[in-house]
Parts: structure tokens; C-alpha cells; sequence
């Protein structure tokens, strides 16, 4: 029997991934980027074991304590191209155990709500992915992994990377430059910080392979986003990644979470992703910005109501203060349960009906930038 | 002392007007259609009466029983256009009064909310020009004085007509071909009715001349909405109406909404118009129309939350039935209160949650297509 345990993080793109031109292959139609969020507030922790003992006589998936399906396509292709790998190497080695074709057991958890628009099944299949390519010790770097990744959930090859990374989207029909890269490490710019207003941890209206299928399909305005808007916006954000421009960086990701969700609304019938809470944080984050004259804060919104909040250290002050002002009676503040924020001068308080501000929250996860997969010491037993 | 009293109609746009490629002429960047509806639900009255009496030392604009400003760049553009072309007449023909030097006074009432977005301004701007062009006599069709009126307000312009109305764009600089021309009249297709939705009755958080030069000048999909999309839009509809089709045209008014919500979406910062209220009336249209297997009705949202549903009077009972089931409560159901609806055969209603979908309405407003502005005994005094 062998058995490796691994963690992988989420990642939340500021360039939207929105739209596949194969959907077999998972390969989208334009570049995206991301930020990788810090494990030690959003992971998944993934053991994935094998062996030919009796008790492993079928492949088998636990997550969150469930025994889950692993037969669709998606998980079948990264499982059937890890176990190719091995086999490959098996056959060049004559030494190595042939593991590839013993049955896999993997267990993995969440410490976040799955399916809550927190992109729990891109931590989820990076951390499968690497857990096996750890397991069978296949000399593939993080770049090939995230190929494979990217199979299971087309955002899940982001979260093979920490720091910031961007999806190529390649151009080649069988996908195969179609590939996570890192922008820049952690330690590049370590002062990003991200706060995630939960407003809803219900499962999902539309999801997000439907409903992306659904833009692809019907949007007018789909086509001239992904081939105009795109591509100029993806080379400004990897340049003000790179020179550390916040006031930039957050322009552009606001811009993107707009587009993103008006391509979304121009689609037939419309789908909307935001909801009336997240337009008053919307509203709230504006409001900060103009009071400071300049972006300290951005908003970005995926496939749900919630909102992620990137934001600066050096800022902190004046966003948490803010944040703290409506949502400090939220779980998710023990961390900064000591400090004693008050808001940020010029802020237009009386703009905002705090009873109405506050409503549609539930919960606060106060996080920032991160590293990528790595092994970890715990093992996670069947349950 | 002369004086003309004069009705016109509100009208609401199927393809929308949004942008301005000249803001003090009210030049569009597209063109736009709309249905004009009945003056026996929606309407202005206004007086315009003339005197060289001492009690007429000034232009007087009294709006709902509240004296106005007649100040503003837009409401000067209009009266000074009439008296020019007044003035000229008189200059030519000595036997005319010369009542063009003589102050304007203007009474005017709206039977309905001012300025919640039901296109109050465009009825108003239309009742008054039409009223002052009758009192002087002035010989221009409804198509010139859609001209002056489009000074006042862009989409004024369309309420010089019954019907289906037009509003084309032009191209000339000086705005002398902008202007509306109507598509069918009522007779063409009366059985068109408009089921209005009232979600708020408050005043637009973002009123739409700024709205739409926001979204002119950062939206990265505007250009592309005006430039490909409205054009090959605007001759389909067109079509749509002329042959009748139902079925074309409202997908055509749904999707034209989405697209410009969607430009609004993607506005930096972005405009939201559209709450969670006039989503759910969304999907209740959606899923009518599903179960159906037809378009019978169709949603458009204009700069504000409230709904306008256009459907043929033959189906009627699917239409009000579904309505009846959630907002059969409301104020505005006097003329149908004798007709026992049901809910059409195949409604999925277990999809909606009847607390949930029947807030946020505060009134209905059952009405359909109808005339231009015409004259009217009845006559407004000064409050």
C-alpha cells in the first residue's frame, strides 16, 4: 500500500475564465488569470492511497465524508492519463511496482462550503491531480500537471501554482499548450490580501459549465469580449502584476468582473450571477475608492453572489475598516478581533442605510495570497 | 389670450436607446423602436395657452401642480425652436397675431409616478411640443416636431407617434435627420398589450442622461452593442412588425433588454438598473414562455427596476394568469377584477416560491398599444 496526503488551494481569477471552445477537452475561449488564495484559510486536503489488497477492489472518491461518484468523464480523464504516465514509466523500468493498476482510494476534504461559488472543484482537482502524481512519482512539472488538472475543472489548472497565475488558453486543437503558468510568486508580492463575503453558501442557480456553454451560444456580445477584450486587458494585468500597480491591477479586475457578468446578462434567456447584495458591495467598494482618490480596494465576483475583496496590506485599515463597519458582527473577524477599526476618513457614511448594507452576508473569510500544492504530514482515513 | 389643450402617450422602447453621439443636440448613437402605449391608461395632459396679459410676464411650466424651471439648455431648445419657426410665419403673413413674442404658460399633469422610469419625460416633452405647435399653428408633420422634441428629451420623440414608432439616428451633424417615423399604426396590429410591473416608485439612482455618457465613455462592449449588433436588430424587428410575428419579436425585445442591462453591467464603475425583483419577473416570463413552447409574452426593463410585458391579446388568459397568481393583489386589476384566471396548463410553478416571487411589486398597470398625442377638451388651469 501507498498513500501520500497533499493540500491544494483555491484560486480566484481577476481575468474571467468564461466559455470553452471544446468542452471535452475543457479548452477556453480566452486567457484568464487568477490569484492563488493562502491554504492556511482555504484548502483542500486530499490522501490518495493504492494498493491490491481486497479492500481496494474499485477506484473510490470521499469528499466531505461522502462516497462520491468517480465515473464521469471528467475525473475518468485524469485518472486514466496519471495512470498512463505511470504505466509508461512501469514498462521503461522494469523495477518499479506496477501501482498504476491497483485501485485508488482518495479522501479529501474541504474547510469551506463546496459548491458555494468558492471553487472548491479547483482545489479539489488540483489536489487530486498533484496527490497522484506525488503517489506514482511521475516526473512532470506543475505546468504538465496543471494539463491534466484542467481536465477535471478548467479553473482547477490554476491552483497548481501559488502566487499569481494565468491559464494560456494555446491555440492547438488537442490541447496540449493549453496550461497553467506562474505570473509571479508569493514572495513577488506578498502584500495582497483577500476578503470573501459570503452571501450565499446555497448551492448554485446555474452552473457554471451550463451556463458558460449558455453565453458561448446566445451572447452578442461574447465573441467581441473574448476576441477584443480580452487579450489587450490579459498583457495589462500580467504588466501590472508585475510592477505591483495596484491601482491598476484592481481597475482591470473590476472591469473583467463587469464584463464577465454583463456577457452573462446579454446571454438568451439572461443569467445573473449577482444578486442585490452584491451590488451594495459593490457600491460600498466604490465609495471607498472615491473617498481615497484612488482604487485601495477591488471587487471580483464569479459564478455566485459572493464577492472577493483583494485589497493591499498596507490598505488594510481602510478596507477592513469599512468592511468592519457592516459586517463586523459576522463570523470570520477572530484573527482581528483585537484591533479596533474605524472607518476610513472622507467615507461617505451617510450614503449607506446601515440596516440595508449589512443585510445578505453571512459570513467573512479574511485570507490572502498563497502558495500552490504541497505534501502535507496529515493523512486523511475513509470514513 | 390663446390657448390649446393637448394629451400625449408614453411610449417604451423594444430596442433600446442608450448613448449619446452628441448630448446637446440628443443625437443617439443607435437607432431605436417602440411601442406607443394607450393614453387611457398613461398620459400627459397639458394646457399651453399664450396671453400678452400682465398676468403672463414670464414662461411658466407648472408640472403636476408644481411650478418648474423652463431654465434648462433642453426645455429652451424647444420653446425657441417653435417660436422661430412662429416668428417666421408671422414675418411672412402680416395678418397673423404675432403671439410668438407673447410668454408661454404650460399646465401639465401625468396620470401616473414622475420619473420612476416610465418614460414621464418623454410624454411630457412630447405633450408640450405638440401643444405649442398647435397653438401657433405651426405646418410641421409629427416627424419634424419629433425633432424639436428630441431636443427636450431623445426618446420624446417617439410619443409624437401612435403605434410602432422608429426613432432613426441620422447621420447628419446638425441632427436634422434624427428623428421618428412610425412603422405601423395601431390598426396594423392592435392586439398588443403591455402589462406594466411597478417595482419602485422612487426616483432613478442613476438618472440616464448620466448613465448612458457613463457607459459611452468606459463600457468596452458599447461600441460593439451600437455597431454590430443594434443595426441587423433593428431591421429584424422591423420586420417582426410588419409581418406581425410575435414570436421574433419578442425575442428580439428580450434580448435587446439583456444587452443593454448588460452595457450598463459593464460600465466602470457599473450601473445596475435592474434589482432582484425585476430577475424574478425574468424567469417568470422564462418559464411561461418554456412551458408553452412559444414566445407569449416578453420582458424589457428600461432605467429603472420596474417591468413592461408585451404580449397579443389572444393570449391574454396565460398571460394574466401567471400574473394574477403572484401580483392579483396589487392595485391596478380594477378593469379584470370580473375574470376568474388560472394558471396556464404546464406553468412550473413549483418552481417558484410564491412569498419569494410575489415581493417587491408595489402595482400593476394593464394596458396596450395606442395613439399619438392629440388635442382635448379638457383644459388645466394654473394651479
Amino acid at each position: 500500500m501507498y498513500s501520500v496526503s497533499v493540500t491544494a488551494p483555491v484560486n480566484i481569477a481577476t481575468l474571467k475564465y468564461w466559455g470553452k471552445r471544446d468542452s471535452v477537452l475543457n479548452l477556453p475561449t480566452n486567457s484568464s488569470i487568477s490569484v492563488t488564495l493562502s491554504q492556511d484559510d482555504l484548502k483542500t486536503t486530499t490522501t490518495v492511497s493504492c494498493s491490491d489488497s481486497e479492500s481496494y477492489s474499485v477506484d473510490q472518491l470521499y469528499l466531505n465524508g461522502k462516497l462520491e461518484s468517480l465515473e464521469s468523464l471528467r475525473s475518468q480523464k485524469c485518472l486514466g492519463e496519471l495512470r498512463k504516465y505511470r504505466s509508461e514509466m512501469e514498462a521503461k523500468d522494469g523495477s518499479l511496482p506496477r501501482i498504476s493498476e491497483w485501485p485508488l482510494r482518495i479522501v479529501s476534504v474541504n474547510n469551506f462550503p463546496t459548491a458555494a461559488g468558492l471553487a472548491s472543484s479547483a482545489a479539489g482537482y488540483a489536489a487530486m491531480v498533484y496527490g497522484i502524481a506525488r503517489l506514482y512519482r511521475l516526473p512532470l512539472d506543475r505546468s504538465e500537471l496543471s494539463k491534466i488538472a484542467r481536465q477535471g475543472s478548467g479553473s482547477a489548472c490554476r491552483s497548481l501554482y501559488g502566487g499569481f497565475v494565468a491559464w494560456e488558453m494555446g491555440s492547438k486543437k488537442d490541447g496540449t499548450d493549453s496550461r497553467a503558468v506562474q505570473i509571479a510568486d508569493v514572495g513577488h508580492w506578498p502584500g495582497i490580501r483577500a476578503a470573501i463575503l459570503v452571501v450565499s453558501a446555497s448551492k448554485k442557480e446555474v452552473p457554471s459549465t451550463g451556463g458558460m456553454q449558455l453565453t458561448v451560444g446566445s451572447s452578442d456580445l461574447f465573441e467581441y469580449r473574448v476576441k477584443n477584450v480580452v487579450p489587450p486587458r490579459y498583457k495589462e494585468m500580467e504588466q501590472s502584476i508585475i510592477k505591483k500597480n495596484f491601482e491598476k491591477f484592481a481597475e482591470l479586475t473590476m472591469r473583467d468582473s463587469n464584463s464577465f457578468h454583463a456577457v452573462c446578462l446579454d446571454s438568451y434567456p439572461p443569467i445573473f450571477y449577482m444578486n442585490d447584495t452584491s451590488k451594495r458591495i459593490v457600491k460600498l467598494i466604490n465609495e471607498l475608492n472615491k473617498s481615497q482618490g484612488r482604487n485601495v480596494a477591488a471587487y471580483t465576483f464569479d459564478a455566485g453572489p459572493n464577492a472577493v475583496i483583494y485589497y493591499e496590506e498596507k490598505d488594510e485599515h481602510l478596507v477592513l475598516g469599512v468592511l468592519n463597519e457592516f459586517f463586523g458582527h459576522l463570523p470570520g473577524w477572530d484573527k482581528k478581533r483585537s484591533i479596533n477599526y474605524s472607518l476610513p476618513d472622507r467615507f461617505p457614511i451617510d450614503l449607506f442605510n446601515k440596516d440595508i448594507f449589512s443585510q445578505g452576508v453571512s459570513s467573512v473569510i479574511l485570507t490572502g495570497i498563497g502558495e500552490g500544492p504541497k505534501e502535507t504530514q496529515e493523512v486523511l482515513k475513509m470514513p
